[in-house]
């Protein structure tokens, strides 16, 4: 089972392609690509995750089209696994951008066929550390920890990725218990 | 000159595709199309503005995608307009859904190389009632007035996505009088 998990963002989108070999729990997970778009300037300011034109956004969801279709080839995985989105976030305007980007990949995975599976962000930090409200450098180093990484995935949203992708493996594994899961499977 | 003004949402995107006949202020403008894209269950309550799922979700996203590049086969504009994003809304978890239509939206317009302007919300509405603050049932007899139609247009984005493409009209009328418009052209 492959399974792609993706962390949508203007800027920066965080992908993670996770293999697992055997269908039990005892069954090996590894991991087949993992890192992420960088979209606009390099070193460009936080100012740049607010495109101040239709025009420039247009253009970077483009390239983000075509780079998330490219890995989807690449990588060829049966589910892609994504956060839910939820009411309240820190900084609205942005996460109004974001939408635009997850617009944009969950078309592509639609048009793909592929399956698609949902996760709350507090329980995908809460599998990986133990708590709903880790943050960005705890799971970094979880997830280090976990794949016995050299380093910890930077930027955070591979690090993200690569959790959500195990969320989904996981609970590919765990079967029935959805429960702990907010799991939606694509009709 | 033809441009196609649109009003993104997820459970209803207004459309509206004008024609200018002459290039002066003397010139006419007519309608060649209006509408809107219905998503989702007819009458279906306000909570579907917010679809639960991501499998949802991407499912509406196809829908739109379809029936919008559809839409710029049959009315063939040079131009779309749309209104610019803002950094507060009343309700932050629907601009983020908005955010999904838009992002799908944007990326046919660039697919499509078609020219992209943007206007702020408040320019639309000044320019069509002369109250930046206009609601909604305002907007619409504004439109009507000006079109001369038999009844307002209904639901109301479809008058927004019509006084959207008014703007792009008049702004190609009065030329370099960009300081009134927030307009970017795609580069």
């Amino acid at each position: 089972m492959r399974v792609l998990g993706i962390d949508p963002g203007l800027r920066i989108t965080g992908y993670a392609c996770l293999e697992s070999i055997g269908a039990s729990l005892l069954g090996q997970v590894r991991i087949i690509e993992a890192g992420c778009f960088r979209i606009g300037k390099p070193g460009a300011s936080t100012d740049d995750l607010l495109p101040k034109t239709a025009a420039t956004l247009s253009s970077r969801l483009q390239e983000l089209d075509r780079d998330f279709r490219e890995l989807l080839e690449r990588t060829r995985p049966s589910v892609v696994a994504i956060e839910s989105i939820f009411a309240h976030y820190k900084h609205p305007a942005t996460a109004i951008i974001m939408g635009h980007a997850r617009g944009v990949l969950l078309l592509a995975v639609r048009q793909c066929g592929l399956e698609l599976l949902e996760f709350k962000p507090n329980l995908v930090k809460k599998g990986m550390t133990g708590h709903g409200l880790a943050k960005k450098d705890q799971m970094q180093r979880a997830v280090q920890s976990y794949f016995n990484l050299p380093e910890p995935p930077n930027p955070p949203d591979v690090a993200d990725a690569l959790a959500i992708a195990l969320c989904a493996i996981r609970r590919a594994e765990i079967g029935a218990q959805t429960s702990d899961f907010a799991v939606i499977r694509q009709a």
